[in-house]
Protein backbone atom coordinates (compact mmCIF):
# COMPACT_ATOMS: atom_id res chain seq x y z
CA UNK A 1 0.00 0.00 0.00
CA UNK A 2 1.52 3.16 -0.67
CA UNK A 3 0.68 6.10 1.31
CA UNK A 4 0.07 9.34 -1.39
CA UNK A 5 1.35 12.95 0.06
CA UNK A 6 -2.12 14.11 0.37
CA UNK A 7 -1.41 18.21 -0.83
CA UNK A 8 -3.20 20.60 0.85
CA UNK A 9 -4.68 22.60 -1.47
CA UNK A 10 -6.27 19.45 -2.81
CA UNK A 11 -7.53 18.86 1.03
CA UNK A 12 -8.99 22.54 0.62
CA UNK A 13 -11.19 22.14 -2.78
CA UNK A 14 -12.46 18.44 -1.34
CA UNK A 15 -13.59 19.72 2.13
CA UNK A 16 -15.02 22.87 -0.12
CA UNK A 17 -16.64 20.31 -2.58
CA UNK A 18 -18.57 18.28 0.54
CA UNK A 19 -19.27 21.39 2.28
CA UNK A 20 -22.43 22.25 0.51
CA UNK A 21 -24.06 25.57 0.14
CA UNK A 22 -26.65 26.76 2.13
CA UNK A 23 -30.22 27.36 0.97
CA UNK A 24 -29.29 31.07 1.03
CA UNK A 25 -26.53 30.94 -1.08
CA UNK A 26 -28.11 28.43 -3.72
CA UNK A 27 -30.81 30.91 -3.93
CA UNK A 28 -28.71 33.92 -4.31
CA UNK A 29 -26.94 32.63 -6.95
CA UNK A 30 -30.00 31.64 -9.35
CA UNK A 31 -31.40 35.08 -8.42
CA UNK A 32 -28.04 36.33 -9.76
CA UNK A 33 -28.62 33.85 -13.01
CA UNK A 34 -32.05 34.93 -13.35
CA UNK A 35 -30.93 38.81 -13.84
CA UNK A 36 -28.00 37.84 -15.72
CA UNK A 37 -30.19 35.78 -18.07
CA UNK A 38 -32.49 38.93 -18.06
CA UNK A 39 -35.59 36.21 -16.74
CA UNK A 40 -36.45 37.90 -13.42
CA UNK A 41 -35.26 40.84 -11.04
CA UNK A 42 -35.44 39.06 -7.88
CA UNK A 43 -33.36 39.94 -4.65
CA UNK A 44 -32.82 38.84 -1.10
CA UNK A 45 -33.81 42.21 1.00
CA UNK A 46 -31.17 43.67 3.41
CA UNK A 47 -31.90 42.01 7.02
CA UNK A 48 -33.68 45.00 9.29
CA UNK A 49 -30.89 46.51 11.63
CA UNK A 50 -31.63 49.32 13.88
CA UNK A 51 -28.69 51.28 14.46
CA UNK A 52 -28.18 53.14 17.86
CA UNK A 53 -25.00 54.55 17.22
CA UNK A 54 -22.66 55.72 14.34
CA UNK A 55 -19.15 56.91 14.40
CA UNK A 56 -17.84 59.20 12.26
CA UNK A 57 -14.07 58.60 12.37
CA UNK A 58 -13.28 61.09 9.00
CA UNK A 59 -15.89 62.89 6.90
CA UNK A 60 -15.75 59.63 4.33
CA UNK A 61 -16.46 57.05 6.52
CA UNK A 62 -19.07 56.11 9.03
CA UNK A 63 -18.59 53.14 11.49
CA UNK A 64 -21.59 51.68 13.37
CA UNK A 65 -20.89 50.76 16.81
CA UNK A 66 -23.94 50.20 18.30
CA UNK A 67 -26.81 48.41 16.61
CA UNK A 68 -29.42 45.47 17.26
CA UNK A 69 -31.24 42.83 15.04
CA UNK A 70 -34.48 43.29 14.49
CA UNK A 71 -37.39 41.10 13.27
CA UNK A 72 -38.30 41.02 10.06
CA UNK A 73 -42.03 42.12 9.07
CA UNK A 74 -41.74 41.14 5.48
CA UNK A 75 -40.26 37.76 3.83
CA UNK A 76 -36.54 37.48 2.70
CA UNK A 77 -37.15 37.46 -0.96
CA UNK A 78 -39.47 39.50 -3.51
CA UNK A 79 -39.14 40.95 -7.03
CA UNK A 80 -40.86 41.04 -10.38
CA UNK A 81 -41.70 37.83 -12.89
CA UNK A 82 -43.33 37.95 -16.10
CA UNK A 83 -44.79 41.65 -14.81
CA UNK A 84 -46.07 39.38 -11.68
CA UNK A 85 -44.81 40.37 -7.91
CA UNK A 86 -43.02 37.50 -6.68
CA UNK A 87 -42.57 37.01 -2.87
CA UNK A 88 -41.33 34.27 -0.72
CA UNK A 89 -39.57 32.87 2.45
CA UNK A 90 -37.03 29.74 2.42
CA UNK A 91 -35.97 27.92 4.95
CA UNK A 92 -33.77 24.80 5.45
CA UNK A 93 -34.63 22.16 8.03
CA UNK A 94 -32.77 19.00 9.32
CA UNK A 95 -35.75 17.02 10.51
CA UNK A 96 -36.21 13.80 9.16
CA UNK A 97 -40.75 13.78 8.82
CA UNK A 98 -41.63 17.80 9.03
CA UNK A 99 -40.99 21.01 8.83
CA UNK A 100 -42.20 23.06 12.08
CA UNK A 101 -44.06 25.91 11.95
CA UNK A 102 -41.88 27.71 14.57
CA UNK A 103 -39.59 28.01 12.15
CA UNK A 104 -41.73 31.09 10.58
CA UNK A 105 -42.58 33.99 12.33
CA UNK A 106 -46.51 33.82 12.01
CA UNK A 107 -46.19 37.88 10.34
CA UNK A 108 -43.76 36.43 7.90
CA UNK A 109 -46.71 33.52 7.16
CA UNK A 110 -49.73 36.12 7.36
CA UNK A 111 -47.50 38.33 4.92
CA UNK A 112 -47.37 35.54 2.32
CA UNK A 113 -51.18 35.24 2.70
CA UNK A 114 -51.81 39.15 2.42
CA UNK A 115 -49.39 39.04 -1.15
CA UNK A 116 -51.20 35.68 -2.44
CA UNK A 117 -54.69 37.81 -1.82
CA UNK A 118 -53.08 41.06 -3.65
CA UNK A 119 -52.51 39.05 -6.61
CA UNK A 120 -48.81 38.32 -6.01
CA UNK A 121 -47.24 35.02 -6.46
CA UNK A 122 -46.25 34.00 -2.72
CA UNK A 123 -44.61 31.04 -1.84
CA UNK A 124 -42.45 28.78 1.10
CA UNK A 125 -39.18 27.24 -0.07
CA UNK A 126 -38.20 24.46 2.42
CA UNK A 127 -35.25 22.13 1.96
CA UNK A 128 -34.88 19.10 3.89
CA UNK A 129 -31.37 18.52 4.12
CA UNK A 130 -31.51 15.03 4.66
CA UNK A 131 -32.63 14.31 1.60
CA UNK A 132 -31.26 16.84 -0.48
CA UNK A 133 -35.22 17.96 -1.38
CA UNK A 134 -36.86 21.64 -1.62
CA UNK A 135 -40.09 21.95 -1.89
CA UNK A 136 -42.28 24.93 -3.10
CA UNK A 137 -45.78 25.35 -1.23
CA UNK A 138 -48.08 27.38 -2.40
CA UNK A 139 -49.13 30.26 0.16
CA UNK A 140 -53.02 28.82 -0.80
CA UNK A 141 -51.82 25.41 0.84
CA UNK A 142 -49.97 27.33 3.21
CA UNK A 143 -52.59 29.09 4.59
CA UNK A 144 -54.78 25.70 4.91
CA UNK A 145 -51.60 24.36 7.07
CA UNK A 146 -50.98 27.52 8.85
CA UNK A 147 -55.16 27.50 10.40
CA UNK A 148 -54.37 23.82 10.68
CA UNK A 149 -52.03 24.78 12.96
CA UNK A 150 -54.33 26.89 15.30
CA UNK A 151 -56.20 23.47 16.47
CA UNK A 152 -54.25 21.23 15.28
CA UNK A 153 -50.66 19.67 13.79
CA UNK A 154 -48.38 22.60 14.42
CA UNK A 155 -45.91 21.51 11.34
CA UNK A 156 -45.74 20.59 8.18
CA UNK A 157 -45.10 16.37 7.01
CA UNK A 158 -42.81 16.07 4.46
CA UNK A 159 -45.41 13.99 2.87
CA UNK A 160 -47.64 16.60 2.82
CA UNK A 161 -45.27 18.82 0.65
CA UNK A 162 -44.85 16.34 -1.69
CA UNK A 163 -48.53 15.73 -2.09
CA UNK A 164 -49.38 19.32 -2.27
CA UNK A 165 -46.05 21.16 -3.21
CA UNK A 166 -43.92 20.73 -5.77
CA UNK A 167 -40.60 19.41 -6.08
CA UNK A 168 -38.43 22.17 -6.90
CA UNK A 169 -35.47 21.12 -9.87
CA UNK A 170 -31.84 21.04 -8.79
CA UNK A 171 -29.46 21.64 -11.24
CA UNK A 172 -25.70 22.87 -12.13
CA UNK A 173 -27.02 26.80 -13.46
CA UNK A 174 -29.14 27.62 -12.40
CA UNK A 175 -28.36 26.22 -9.07
CA UNK A 176 -32.75 25.90 -7.76
CA UNK A 177 -35.07 26.75 -10.90
CA UNK A 178 -37.99 27.53 -8.74
CA UNK A 179 -39.32 29.99 -11.50
CA UNK A 180 -40.00 26.51 -13.37
CA UNK A 181 -42.61 26.13 -10.67
CA UNK A 182 -43.49 29.50 -10.70
CA UNK A 183 -44.54 29.41 -14.46
CA UNK A 184 -46.85 26.46 -13.56
CA UNK A 185 -48.60 28.01 -10.99
CA UNK A 186 -49.24 31.18 -13.18
CA UNK A 187 -50.53 28.69 -15.91
CA UNK A 188 -52.60 27.73 -13.33
CA UNK A 189 -54.20 30.61 -12.84
CA UNK A 190 -55.13 31.82 -16.35
CA UNK A 191 -56.96 28.06 -16.74
CA UNK B 1 -52.11 93.34 26.85
CA UNK B 2 -51.99 89.72 29.49
CA UNK B 3 -49.58 87.23 28.80
CA UNK B 4 -50.78 84.12 28.88
CA UNK B 5 -48.80 81.39 30.17
CA UNK B 6 -47.28 78.83 27.72
CA UNK B 7 -47.47 75.11 28.66
CA UNK B 8 -44.69 73.08 27.56
CA UNK B 9 -47.02 70.93 26.33
CA UNK B 10 -48.45 73.57 24.27
CA UNK B 11 -45.37 74.55 22.70
CA UNK B 12 -44.37 70.78 22.00
CA UNK B 13 -47.49 70.27 19.81
CA UNK B 14 -46.66 74.00 17.98
CA UNK B 15 -43.45 72.89 16.90
CA UNK B 16 -43.79 69.62 16.58
CA UNK B 17 -46.72 70.81 13.27
CA UNK B 18 -44.01 73.24 12.35
CA UNK B 19 -41.67 70.55 11.52
CA UNK B 20 -42.73 69.36 8.77
CA UNK B 21 -42.56 65.72 7.58
CA UNK B 22 -40.04 64.04 5.66
CA UNK B 23 -41.00 62.56 2.12
CA UNK B 24 -40.01 58.98 3.87
CA UNK B 25 -41.88 59.59 6.73
CA UNK B 26 -45.22 60.72 4.78
CA UNK B 27 -44.66 57.61 2.59
CA UNK B 28 -44.06 55.66 5.39
CA UNK B 29 -47.25 56.69 7.23
CA UNK B 30 -49.17 56.23 3.68
CA UNK B 31 -47.85 52.78 3.39
CA UNK B 32 -49.57 51.71 6.83
CA UNK B 33 -52.77 53.52 5.69
CA UNK B 34 -52.28 51.55 2.30
CA UNK B 35 -52.02 48.41 4.13
CA UNK B 36 -54.37 48.98 6.93
CA UNK B 37 -57.38 49.54 4.54
CA UNK B 38 -56.17 46.34 2.52
CA UNK B 39 -55.39 48.78 -0.80
CA UNK B 40 -51.55 47.45 -1.30
CA UNK B 41 -48.42 46.21 0.57
CA UNK B 42 -45.78 48.17 -0.07
CA UNK B 43 -42.64 48.28 2.37
CA UNK B 44 -39.83 50.27 2.75
CA UNK B 45 -36.58 48.07 2.46
CA UNK B 46 -34.36 47.92 5.23
CA UNK B 47 -31.25 49.83 5.07
CA UNK B 48 -28.27 47.20 3.72
CA UNK B 49 -25.88 47.27 6.19
CA UNK B 50 -22.54 45.19 6.37
CA UNK B 51 -22.06 43.25 9.59
CA UNK B 52 -18.19 42.56 11.18
CA UNK B 53 -18.59 42.11 14.27
CA UNK B 54 -21.39 40.96 16.83
CA UNK B 55 -20.98 40.51 20.66
CA UNK B 56 -23.59 38.28 22.29
CA UNK B 57 -23.42 39.38 26.10
CA UNK B 58 -25.89 37.05 27.34
CA UNK B 59 -27.88 34.25 25.38
CA UNK B 60 -30.89 36.07 24.42
CA UNK B 61 -29.60 39.36 22.92
CA UNK B 62 -26.78 39.95 20.07
CA UNK B 63 -25.24 43.63 20.06
CA UNK B 64 -23.73 44.12 16.79
CA UNK B 65 -20.27 46.43 18.07
CA UNK B 66 -19.01 46.88 14.07
CA UNK B 67 -20.84 47.44 11.06
CA UNK B 68 -21.14 49.67 7.56
CA UNK B 69 -23.29 50.92 5.72
CA UNK B 70 -23.31 49.46 1.89
CA UNK B 71 -24.45 51.01 -1.24
CA UNK B 72 -27.85 49.88 -2.08
CA UNK B 73 -28.31 47.90 -5.04
CA UNK B 74 -32.06 48.35 -5.62
CA UNK B 75 -34.37 51.29 -4.61
CA UNK B 76 -36.08 51.65 -1.15
CA UNK B 77 -39.77 50.75 -1.91
CA UNK B 78 -41.64 47.74 -3.21
CA UNK B 79 -44.72 45.41 -2.63
CA UNK B 80 -47.89 44.66 -4.53
CA UNK B 81 -50.75 46.27 -5.71
CA UNK B 82 -54.00 44.67 -7.43
CA UNK B 83 -51.44 41.91 -8.64
CA UNK B 84 -48.73 44.30 -10.17
CA UNK B 85 -45.38 44.70 -9.03
CA UNK B 86 -44.69 48.32 -7.79
CA UNK B 87 -40.89 49.57 -7.64
CA UNK B 88 -39.81 52.83 -6.44
CA UNK B 89 -37.39 55.75 -5.09
CA UNK B 90 -38.08 58.50 -3.48
CA UNK B 91 -35.95 61.93 -3.16
CA UNK B 92 -36.57 65.23 -2.14
CA UNK B 93 -34.77 68.34 -3.21
CA UNK B 94 -34.25 72.11 -2.10
CA UNK B 95 -33.60 72.80 -5.72
CA UNK B 96 -35.64 75.98 -6.63
CA UNK B 97 -35.45 74.65 -10.46
CA UNK B 98 -34.11 71.30 -11.15
CA UNK B 99 -33.63 67.72 -9.56
CA UNK B 100 -30.00 66.79 -10.49
CA UNK B 101 -29.57 63.16 -11.47
CA UNK B 102 -26.89 62.64 -9.27
CA UNK B 103 -28.78 62.85 -6.13
CA UNK B 104 -30.08 58.98 -7.34
CA UNK B 105 -27.51 56.46 -7.80
CA UNK B 106 -27.46 54.94 -11.60
CA UNK B 107 -27.71 51.65 -10.56
CA UNK B 108 -30.55 52.47 -8.89
CA UNK B 109 -32.03 54.23 -12.07
CA UNK B 110 -30.87 51.35 -14.13
CA UNK B 111 -33.13 48.82 -11.54
CA UNK B 112 -36.10 50.72 -12.31
CA UNK B 113 -35.46 50.52 -15.84
CA UNK B 114 -35.03 46.97 -15.57
CA UNK B 115 -38.37 46.59 -12.84
CA UNK B 116 -39.98 48.51 -16.14
CA UNK B 117 -39.14 46.10 -18.97
CA UNK B 118 -40.24 43.32 -17.02
CA UNK B 119 -43.78 44.04 -16.82
CA UNK B 120 -43.11 46.26 -12.58
CA UNK B 121 -44.63 49.57 -12.27
CA UNK B 122 -41.54 51.60 -11.39
CA UNK B 123 -41.05 54.91 -10.88
CA UNK B 124 -39.25 58.14 -9.55
CA UNK B 125 -40.51 60.42 -6.39
CA UNK B 126 -39.29 63.49 -6.03
CA UNK B 127 -40.43 66.09 -3.63
CA UNK B 128 -39.37 70.13 -4.59
CA UNK B 129 -39.41 71.12 -0.74
CA UNK B 130 -39.37 74.80 -1.42
CA UNK B 131 -43.21 74.54 -3.26
CA UNK B 132 -44.27 71.38 -1.33
CA UNK B 133 -44.60 69.89 -4.98
CA UNK B 134 -44.60 65.96 -5.24
CA UNK B 135 -44.16 64.50 -8.63
CA UNK B 136 -44.53 61.02 -9.69
CA UNK B 137 -41.93 60.35 -12.74
CA UNK B 138 -42.75 56.54 -14.57
CA UNK B 139 -39.57 54.67 -15.76
CA UNK B 140 -40.12 55.12 -19.45
CA UNK B 141 -39.84 59.09 -19.01
CA UNK B 142 -37.37 58.65 -16.20
CA UNK B 143 -35.07 56.35 -19.05
CA UNK B 144 -35.57 59.63 -21.64
CA UNK B 145 -34.01 61.91 -19.00
CA UNK B 146 -31.25 59.36 -17.68
CA UNK B 147 -30.31 58.82 -21.20
CA UNK B 148 -30.07 62.59 -22.17
CA UNK B 149 -27.83 63.11 -18.81
CA UNK B 150 -24.93 60.85 -21.07
CA UNK B 151 -24.18 63.35 -23.20
CA UNK B 152 -26.28 66.59 -22.35
CA UNK B 153 -28.53 68.26 -19.37
CA UNK B 154 -27.94 66.00 -15.94
CA UNK B 155 -30.81 67.01 -13.99
CA UNK B 156 -34.80 66.99 -14.71
CA UNK B 157 -36.53 69.81 -15.14
CA UNK B 158 -39.22 71.17 -12.51
CA UNK B 159 -41.19 72.04 -15.75
CA UNK B 160 -40.21 68.48 -16.96
CA UNK B 161 -41.94 67.00 -13.60
CA UNK B 162 -45.06 68.85 -14.32
CA UNK B 163 -45.34 68.28 -18.09
CA UNK B 164 -44.45 64.49 -18.60
CA UNK B 165 -44.86 63.34 -14.48
CA UNK B 166 -47.66 64.13 -12.53
CA UNK B 167 -48.54 65.79 -9.60
CA UNK B 168 -49.31 63.39 -6.17
CA UNK B 169 -52.16 64.61 -4.10
CA UNK B 170 -51.71 65.30 -0.82
CA UNK B 171 -53.57 64.86 2.04
CA UNK B 172 -54.39 64.38 5.49
CA UNK B 173 -54.93 60.74 5.49
CA UNK B 174 -53.72 59.07 2.80
CA UNK B 175 -50.91 61.88 3.06
CA UNK B 176 -49.12 61.12 -0.14
CA UNK B 177 -51.56 59.46 -2.56
CA UNK B 178 -49.16 57.95 -5.09
CA UNK B 179 -51.66 54.78 -5.44
CA UNK B 180 -53.98 57.67 -7.25
CA UNK B 181 -51.51 57.93 -10.08
CA UNK B 182 -50.64 54.11 -10.36
CA UNK B 183 -53.89 53.79 -11.04
CA UNK B 184 -53.54 56.41 -14.20
CA UNK B 185 -50.08 54.49 -14.95
CA UNK B 186 -52.50 50.78 -15.20
CA UNK B 187 -55.14 52.88 -17.44
CA UNK B 188 -52.99 53.80 -19.67
CA UNK B 189 -51.59 50.41 -20.30
CA UNK B 190 -54.21 48.37 -21.09
CA UNK B 191 -55.42 51.51 -23.51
Amino acid sequence: MINYPIKKTTRKTVSYKNRGMTLEEDINVTNDYYIEHNKAIIHKKPIPIKVVNVQYPNRQSAVIDKAFYVVPSTTDYNGVYKGYHVDFEAKETSNKTSFPLQNIHSHQIEHLINIKNHGGVAFLLVRFTLYNELYLLDADKLEEFYKRSFTGRKSIKREEFAEFGYLVPIGYSPRVDYLKIVDELIKKRSN
